[in-house]
């Protein structure tokens, strides 16, 4: 397979953004990332749209065929990609798939989501259609919900503590202090996440990442066309997808995700690299319990000993793995279909040095991005320098 | 690109089928196409769902991992594409990539729809959503209004008749009526058609392709694991996908389709092979006008000259083109993510000579799936031996 490489990136600003459609949110998004990469629109050969439920959102389906017409590549062959909150990283893969399979040399990659658009609760029971409707959603379990079971099982069997739990947005909200483009930028104290609101106990307000609007695109190209561009391309080393079961009450353990561990696995063997070799992560904590679950699937830490590993501040932007250094999903915002693609994009400005919080001599970056409640999980790993 | 076969299908009865839930056909569809493909199910290295409309139609989105966990596949890399009515094409096109990179040699593809649960008017609103949203739905006009606006103007511009599109239903229906598979088993008049209800001028009730519950899938392979399986695999020649604008009155023409005019040149060069090398197809025929300009598009006949070519039988079984010898979406009914699955497990079929209505001598097939108004298209041509 040949190797791949982002050469464009670019992230709206997220937030409740009552003047954009989701059309609107795309166009940026996709003209800013082509803009980026340097090459002409012409040159595009085709779009995957990472998004999950636009059709419950916004009443609007076919995404891959109007977002192209929207941004004046007619004609261009276009996909919709879902897999919940995962679908920027599953439309990221097929793209990917398709320029290492010689079909293409160049692809867009677009992750948008308009959350704020539908009525009430809409939002939560659309959420909700990410887990097992029959078994799960129809019976009135939310997102938190499911999260608070795992985590409260984390509790129980590691002695993960609350206050540990709180660190994560406490650490990601100093993160994203300067992320202009965050739907935050303010700091907090572990004391004010542990009397926020209670949502499902025992996660409160502060430990949840909110709802979004946004979008963020990368364009991929294959290594000869990215060397002819003359930045420089962040090389995909690894990537890998791993499913678990849809519903939390089938699996074997509620505190770690199959699901992850199988794409880690992927991705590391592609590579050729080990969890000790990653500079910097971006993981999916779409609450606080699951960057801690992330840390250990990730191979960074041994499963149970997440909650210390925070505590002890290896995740900071000092510590042994800088993670979610822009925000992350708590800070960033989640437009669930962006969340992915923007994942994406933070690694490569990072590796490149063009972030506002720079890591110092980082050469390998690592994004996990996770579907529902971890039925889905990609896990994608980048470098400054191609595979040999 | 290395060479890909298709090795196994299946397809559940298509129907109003109020005893089976989305997850049932899914199952159904892909455990019978992994059978009959002599593969282990541990073989199966990703699962692709093509799937319109879950979300809204069911409440139920995040199908890759679902449809993975209920066929037994956990862990297995799953995605769900969706391009409106060609989301069968695109998930089909996706794990064509997948394989095609050399990621992965297997892949599973199912196609599925449960469209008869919503209440109401829910199935035309949901399925205004593969139209423009904003410029198209929210005024009202529906696909059959959609394309009795194309079917007019084919009918001023090139003269076509009323009887000539009628003509499509009669022969589709005629086609389809020992399709044990199918929705309707019956056969039909001109007088039928046109004295039938009508639903959008010029188009009646037996114009339109029904509401349906189905599922469809395929199995793909290396060309290497194919001969290993000792059947006759079916080779994918080309493949091609266009897009055009989402709203129809965004195009220079309502008589013709970009996007299937780029998919078919594509998938034409792809595969070495010009129209007339065709000897069997699956066209789109959700309305009958549209496959009239479909045989135009695909290059069959002349422009305007395609209502002519099916009053002089041109299509028929025994005609120049044999076209729908199954009965199209018309007659097996158009789950709309199962109906581009649908097509290329029939055309496989035909080839393999295992068609109820056998195509003595056929070696090439191809299929045209439309997603909505034509703003998305895909063409594949399959052949008995592989491209050298």
């Amino acid at each position: 397979m040949r190797n791949i490489a982002v050469v464009g990136t670019h992230q709206t600003k997220f937030g409740e953004l009552w003047d954009k459609s989701l059309r609107d949110l795309a166009v940026e998004a996709g003209l800013g990332a082509i803009k980026n990469s340097g090459l002409e629109k012409s040159q595009i050969q085709a779009l995957y749209v990472g998004n999950m439920s636009a059709g419950r959102f916004v009443g609007q389906e076919h995404l891959g065929a109007l977002i192209a017409d929207n941004l004046g590549l007619k004609g261009v062959p276009a996909t919709r990609c879902e897999a919940a909150c995962a679908s920027g990283s599953v439309a990221f893969r097929d793209a990917y798939f398709a320029v290492a399979s010689g079909d293409i040399d160049a692809a867009l990659v677009v992750g948008v989501e308009k959350m704020t658009d539908i009525h009430g609760s809409g939002v939560l029971t659309t959420l909700a259609a990410a887990g097992d409707q029959e078994w799960e959603a129809s019976m009135g379990l939310t997102f938190a919900g499911l999260y608070a079971l795992m985590a409260r099982k984390h509790m129980h069997d590691f002695h993960t503590t609350r206050e540990q739990m709180a660190q994560v947005a406490v650490t990601n909200h100093k993160n994203g202090l300067k992320n202009k483009l965050a739907q935050f930028q303010m700091a907090i104290t572990l004391e004010d996440v542990l009397t926020s609101t209670m949502i499902a106990d025992p996660l409160r307000l502060l430990d949840c990442s909110p709802i979004t609007d946004g979008g963020a695109a990368v364009v991929i190209t294959s290594e000869d066309l990215a060397k002819k561009l003359g930045g420089q391309p962040i090389y995909v080393l690894g990537t890998g997808k791993g499913t678990d079961t849809i519903a939390l009450h089938d699996r074997k353990s509620y505190t770690e995700l199959l699901s992850t561990k199988l794409a880690a696995r992927r991705a590391y063997e592609q590579a050729g690299l080990r969890p000790q070799d990653i500079d910097v992560t971006e993981v999916h904590d779409c609450f606080t319990i699951n960057e801690i679950i992330a840390m250990e699937d990730l191979g960074f830490v041994e499963k149970g000993k997440g909650g210390k590993f925070v505590e002890d501040g290896e995740i900071d932007i000092n510590g042994s793995v800088p993670t979610n250094t822009c925000g992350g999903l708590k800070v960033c915002g989640h437009p669930v279909g962006a969340t992915g693609v923007r994942q994406i994009a933070e690694i490569v400005q990072l590796l490149k040095g063009e972030c506002f919080n720079p890591i110092n001599g980082a050469e390998i970056g690592l994004n996990l991005n996770i579907g529902g409640s971890g039925a889905t999980a990609v896990v994608n790993i980048f470098g400054k320098e191609p595979k040999v």
